[in-house]
C-alpha cells in the first residue's frame, strides 16, 4: 500500500473504442454529444476517433467530421489513433488534435503476424520508419506501448523476460534516433493478466528500469479489470487507459454486457474511495456512462452506472 | 503477496441467492438441475435454499421439495439459510442438510432497525436466544458474521473500531455460553468496500485477534468484487462466499446484468491463474454458469462465462 500514487492519470478511450466497435450506425451528432459530455467530467485526456480505413471500420467513416464538430474545452488533450502514415496525415490535417507519437511493439509473434502481418524483426524495422515519419512531421515521441504483454490468445503465456527485452529494444530504438522514451504502457490486450502477474511484471520492469514510468492498458473480459488496476496501483502505476461505461466491449457478445476495456467510472469510483485523486467528477461521469448506453442502444458493462456512487447515500445518511 | 493462501474455500450461495431474488417462477426441477450441476464442479459447500416465509419470498416456497429432490454427492456440505426458529426447525426437519449455527451481528444500527426491527442491544440479546435454540437442537456454533461491516446505504461509513468491537462482543457471547467461535465473516452487504478498506479492516482485525480466521462476503454492485477479494487474499483471507454467474444480482436492475454477489467462476479464474487451489473445475463451472443464465432466462453478470477461461487458448497455442 505504501507505493500507492496520490493522483492517477486516466486516458479516456471510450469514444474511439466505442464508435469503432459498435455496429451502429451511430449518428455523428450523437458521437459529438458523447465527447462534449465527457469534456465536462474533469477528464484531462480523451481519445475521440481513429483514422482508419472506413471500408474496414465503417463506424469511423465520419472521424473527420466528428473532430470538426466537438467542442474543444481548454485544458483537455483530445487525441486520435492511427495505424499508418495515411492515418497520421489525416490526424494532423484536422489541426485540432493533440498529436503525439508512440512506438508500439507486441510481445506475441503470433498475434503480430495475424494482426499486422509482420515478424518481430519487421515490427522493429517498422518502428524506425515510424520514427522517421514522426520526425518529418515534427511530432514528439516520448511514449511506447507493448501489446499482449501478459498473454496471447494465439501464443499463450508471455514470459516476463520477453517483455523486459522489448523495453530494452524500445530504449535502443530511442537512443538510435536521439529520443527519450519516458513512459511505456503495458497492454493486457487479450485479458490474460491477473493481479499477481501485474505485480510481477511491473515489479520486474520497475526494478530493471527504475526511471521509466509505466502505464497499464487493461481489459475486463474476465472480470479482473479493477483487480488488475489495484495491483498496478500497489506497484505505483499512476496512469491507466479506460473507457466510459466499458465502451468497446467484446464485439462477439456486446449485447450481453460482456466487458472489454476496464470501465472509467468503476475505476474512478475505486480510486476516489481510496483517496486517490483523478480530477474527475464521478457523479457527472456516471451520467455520461448512462448517456453512452443510450447512444449505443444496449446495456454496457460498467457497474457503478447501475450501482451508483456512495455520495448521495452518504449525504442522506447525514440526516 | 507473501501472505497469499495456497488454498481458498469457496462457499457457493448461487441457488439460494438466485431462487430467492429471481422473479421466476423457476420450476422446481430446474432448481434441482442447477444444484446437481454445481455438485459436479468440485465445490465443497453449496447453499441450496432458504427457509423463509413463502408469502414474502415466493421463490422459496418449494424449498422443502428442492431439498428432497437434489442428488447429494458425498463430500459436499449442502447448507440452508434460516432467519428464525421456525426456519431452523424446517431446515432440521429435512434431515439432509449440514446444519451449523452462526451468530450474526450488524455494524449499522439503521440497517438493523430497518431489516430486523431491532436495536444493537436487542440484536445481542437475540443472539443469546439463538444460542439457546441451537443448543436445544444440538447444533454446533463455530462461526459468526458481521453485516454491513464496510459501510451502509442508510448509515454511511462504518468505523473499523465498531467492527472490532463487534468481534469482541461475539467473543463475549461465545464465552458466556461456553462456545468457541473460530471464524468471523465480514460482510460487505451493500458494496461499500474497496481494496484499501478491506486491507485496513482485515489488517486491524488480524492484529487484534490473531487466532481468529476471517472470511469475506463480498458484493460486486460497484465492480470491485474481485479487486476486494484480491485485497483479502493479500491479507491471508482464505474463505469467500460467492454465487455462480453472479446469481443474486441487484433486484432493481437484474435484467441489465447488474452485479450483486461476487461471481464464483470469476473468482475461481483469478485464483487458479494465480496458482491458488480451490478444488473447482473451472471449465465445468463455466458450463454451470451458462446453465444458470438459461434457467433464469436473462443475462447474469459474471464475466468469465462469456470471456472464457485460458485453458482452451493455452491448449490451442501449443500447436
Amino acid at each position: 500500500m505504501s507505493h500507492m500514487p496520490k493522483f492517477v492519470q486516466l486516458n479516456e478511450e471510450g469514444p474511439r473504442e466505442g464508435f469503432q466497435i459498435e455496429k451502429g450506425p451511430i449518428p455523428t451528432e450523437r458521437k459529438v454529444e458523447l465527447i462534449d459530455a465527457l469534456s465536462e467530467t474533469g477528464l484531462s485526456q480523451i481519445q475521440v476517433v481513429s483514422f482508419v480505413n472506413p471500408a474496414r471500420v465503417p463506424g469511423m467513416a465520419d472521424a473527420g467530421e466528428v473532430v470538426q464538430r466537438f467542442k474543444r474545452k481548454p485544458g483537455i488533450r483530445y487525441t486520435g489513433l492511427w495505424l499508418n502514415s495515411k492515418g497520421l496525415e489525416r490526424a494532423l490535417a484536422t489541426g485540432v488534435l493533440d498529436i503525439k507519437g508512440s512506438l508500439s511493439l507486441t510481445a506475441s509473434a503470433k498475434f503480430l503476424a495475424r494482426n499486422q502481418q509482420r515478424s518481430m524483426e519487421e515490427n522493429v524495422a517498422a518502428q524506425h520508419d515510424l520514427i522517421r515519419l514522426y520526425k518529418q512531421h515534427n511530432v514528439p515521441i516520448e511514449r511506447a506501448s507493448i501489446m499482449a504483454a501478459f498473454g496471447c490468445n494465439f501464443e499463450g503465456d508471455i514470459p516476463h523476460e520477453r517483455v523486459l527485452g522489448l523495453i530494452r529494444t524500445i530504449f535502443d530504438l530511442a537512443e538510435e534516433h536521439g529520443l527519450t522514451i519516458k513512459l511505456v504502457s503495458l497492454a493486457d490486450t487479450m485479458a490474460w493478466a491477473t493481479p499477481l502477474s501485474i505485480k510481477r511484471l511491473v515489479g520486474a520492469a520497475r526494478e530493471k528500469y527504475p526511471e521509466l514510468r509505466l502505464a497499464l492498458h487493461l481489459h475486463d473480459t474476465r472480470g479482473l479489470g479493477c483487480a488488475n488496476a489495484y495491483a498496478g496501483l500497489e506497484m505505483g502505476v499512476d496512469e491507466f487507459d479506460s473507457t466510459v461505461a466499458g465502451l468497446g466491449g467484446c464485439p462477439f457478445a456486446a449485447h450481453k454486457g460482456a466487458a472489454g476495456n476496464v470501465c472509467t467510472e468503476d475505476l474512478v469510483f475505486m480510486l476516489q474511495e481510496m483517496g486517490i485523486e483523478t480530477g474527475v467528477n464521478l457523479e457527472r461521469l456516471i451520467e455520461v456512462a448512462q448517456l453512452a448506453e443510450d447512444i449505443v442502444g444496449h446495456p454496457l458493462p460498467g457497474s457503478v452506472k447501475m450501482g451508483g456512487s456512495l455520495k448521495p447515500l452518504r449525504a442522506a445518511a447525514m440526516h
